[in-house]
């Protein structure tokens, strides 16, 4: 027997970059943690302290800033081009992965109109993560902490009644999550792709929402599908969906011994113990998703 | 020397309350943390343990849910309603505060218009605050964590210069801050009014917000002036302005390592240490906050 | 009516500086958070924009740094050094307030003894704020997120049955809380004083935690009763302690649906709402406390 | 092409139980977050809202609750019961994850010796993980949040320079870090086993200290790598380590321009960016992990 490595990566994690676009009258603003993660021919560092295959994570760091002068661009790109950067400048980097956390600033009104340099933070977080590994890219989108919740149109019932089943059945429940979604697409198209990410985001986000509206629920798996199938059905460039639901319990407060009734009006947000459901929804025939999801 | 009892106060921290209103086709969402605290003859609890005085906070907080039952309304009046509720019913109790924070949704689009009753949320916390003592309402209102930021028209020179000053001037520098803005109503008004908090609070914070976008800063606290001066200026049931802005520094980077200037375009956002301004503004003529701040 | 400037301040916040004192084969560490505030002269900044009186922020962080270099101490010691370095030498700066947050670590074991330059976390915070306005300085030490539990010897009966109670009397249940004590010095020893911080510290800490261990409790107020007054009857330094007592509530989970009993053993503990109980306990010949809260 | 659900999963999170063992004089207190993750035939819930395969999360909340009213002993055991027994006894379910975070409490001191029913909450988590699949049965140990710090004994030198490196190289840098480590038994262990987890898991512990403590560091993937190491040269029970250490930079403060040096003594902690070093040490003969890492 013998101890070896195994699976090994490092990076910058969290890098705060904001950029402002002054071209014309009216600024734009990028808002970005950006975390950087390299993998490859790393084990002298690790065995012996050679660190002549390292780049620093200052280093990688310093690339995020650097790279941001000439423009961010949508961020499934500005991933992109970091991630090829890395591997094709190190020798001894085989993969990088580059994660993209974006926060969403509307301008403040003015005038009638909006202010021309003046913004305020939007709820939700874009995502985007992009693989390359030397010579396939990948591109995976998403949003997370989109924090949504539907008064009705939502029950659970028919469920396994165990030992420990206590939980009545419920005819119209509040359902209410934080959204965590993330796409896949397909890879030809994230490799190549100089194309209209940001359309693509926007509907796909516009279809999980509207998917997550207009569901008649009988559970959250089940919503959890329909958002996945919306984006499948509508966008062709996603190949797959990944989502991950905590079911934000929502329960109603028994006033009867205060004398009063509670028609579905009066709910206590409960924060722990929480459900959490993940799934998949994909094509049939998805390319394989390689470090998609690494 | 005698040990003796000072202040004290007691209550339920943070109820998390939700109310659906299914009047109508369209349903309305309103989502409160509420917190009550307490203070009157408790001297017998803490000397003794004797608990003759004590309203449990576990009633408190079925007192929030039960008066939830009617409807809530707006977060000013829902907070007097329960602060002259605790002091009127309890003969121990002779102050109460209730300070709610309210989480903002917006209707989810659907088909050309809003989704009935599905809701994303929204940045920002509106606040109010209610305190009580047996004669005199008092009325705070609110909001938190509203994050702004201003791309240009924001200068810091001619300040100090001391051994330990390293700071260069900037012309020209971001401006951000997380807004927490409290505003006091005038008393008269707070004990008796059932009139429109909700158009208050609404311009309220379009005047902070356009202070904000519209003040050519040289400092952060004129800023601060600014904004709240732009609310008393414009609301006349507002007597003072407390603001605590977090200065969100935000550094340019220094790209010239790379051979790339930087033009005011790149920039590192910094989490800690951060300034912190904070202020009041006010009318010479309020009258005497009493416990509004308690 | 005119708007005018009302109380108002600044500074720098959460300033994370650690400090490694090398002498002898052992370090020694100093872990801190230090957040400064100036108060004084300060219309003109406000008003107009005009910075001759400001030191800037970045000023304040720096001298936090350069005063470290000849080491820190007691971090009473080195906020009375900061906050009247501020205003013995600012002409504009009438008030200055430095609170510190200090994180403690603990050797990490090795060869049956002590590592001599390991340190791993340990839990809970030491805290200290000194306030100086240019004659008196004041001084307040203490702790904060010190989570303490006893798992008996806690009852809570007796109470107020108004409409809105279903709490059921409890004659043995669990107490927890995350502490937050602060405790004022006389003013004089704070004043002049290079005794004995940490001793005072240590021991102030030793007989919170034994009154919270053996009160039969009643209520958690009179725990914090008890915790105030066995500093005060031991620490003649001390003149007033105020505690933030928060109510982790730990509910006995009802097991009768799954034909078991539950004697007190198997608890929920449950986030929010919580109980909030604060106090002040001092002596009733406490000189007035003047800044010290501030 | 069609629309396919692709790997997925639900369960209850963050479940909060504390239990009291009363059994003696001197009480014991088992304070964990419990969290239940089930996979297995759930495709009629996706698709069409067909409960009748799923056991609530409610119940999955009961059942943990319940396990624990016959004792809780170490959290590898208790992980294990609930795993087997939702597979055991659900039709469709085919595989379980139950994961365990455990926090750790002393004794309050008192009178010379300790409190027999009083406590305070420690720093680090304990957890494990265990997985079933109806025949195999997988274990895996961990610590998170365990804060280190070595003052001296680390460099960083000898790397890439690319053209984006200003990193100056490290003689003697502050090395530290949140760990969050992971191992796995060896199968046939874990699937039997009764035995002495509580032992294992102290020694592990001890030696990923020890390791830190006592490598002289030429990077942090060595000192990875050395604290794997350690932990499977002792504990022929593990077979694999999993490391993550994000790298909480401390910058040594310039203090030049206030005319002072800095031999290694003023440093500032950083928040973001911060390095993230993750790395595997294995057993070249370890088996297969199966669903162990799931």
């Amino acid at each position: 027997m013998a101890v070896v490595l195994g699976d090994n990566q490092y990076g910058k994690a969290e890098t705060r970059l904001v950029r402002i676009d002054r071209t014309g009258g009216r600024h734009r603003i990028t808002d970005l943690s950006v975390t950087t993660t390299l993998s490859g021919d790393l084990a002298a560092t690790h065995l012996t302290g050679d660190n002549t295959g390292v780049l620093p994570t200052d280093s990688q760091k310093n690339a995020v800033f650097a790279f941001a002068r000439d423009g961010v661009g949508e961020i499934e790109d500005f991933a992109l081009r970091l991630a090829r950067h890395f591997v094709d400048s190190q020798p001894a980097i085989g993969r990088a992965r580059v994660g993209i956390e974006q926060y969403g600033w509307d301008r403040i009104g003015l005038d009638g109109g909006t202010a021309p340099h003046s913004f305020v933070r939007t709820a939700g977080t874009r995502t985007a993560t992009a693989t390359y590994d030397g010579s396939t890219a990948q591109v995976v989108s998403g949003v997370t902490d989109l924090v949504v919740l539907n008064t009705t149109g939502s029950s659970f019932a028919g469920y396994v009644r165990d030992p420990y089943t206590t939980l009545p059945e419920a005819a119209d429940r509040i359902l209410a999550t934080a959204l965590t979604a993330r796409w896949r697409h397909a890879t030809d198209t994230a490799g190549d792709r100089t194309g209209d990410w940001a359309n693509s985001h926007r509907e796909s986000v516009r279809h999980l929402l509207e998917a997550f509206a207009d569901t008649d629920s009988k559970s959250l798996q089940q919503t959890l599908y329909a958002m996945g199938q919306r984006v499948l059905d509508h966008r062709p460039e996603v190949v797959e969906v990944r989502l991950s639901l905590p079911n934000r319990h929502h329960f109603l407060v028994d006033l009867a011994p205060f004398g009063l009734d509670n028609p579905g009006e009066v709910f206590f947000a409960a924060d722990r113990p929480y459900g959490l459901i993940e799934g998949t929804v994909l094509r049939d025939d998805a390319p394989p998703a390689g470090l998609a999801w690494w």
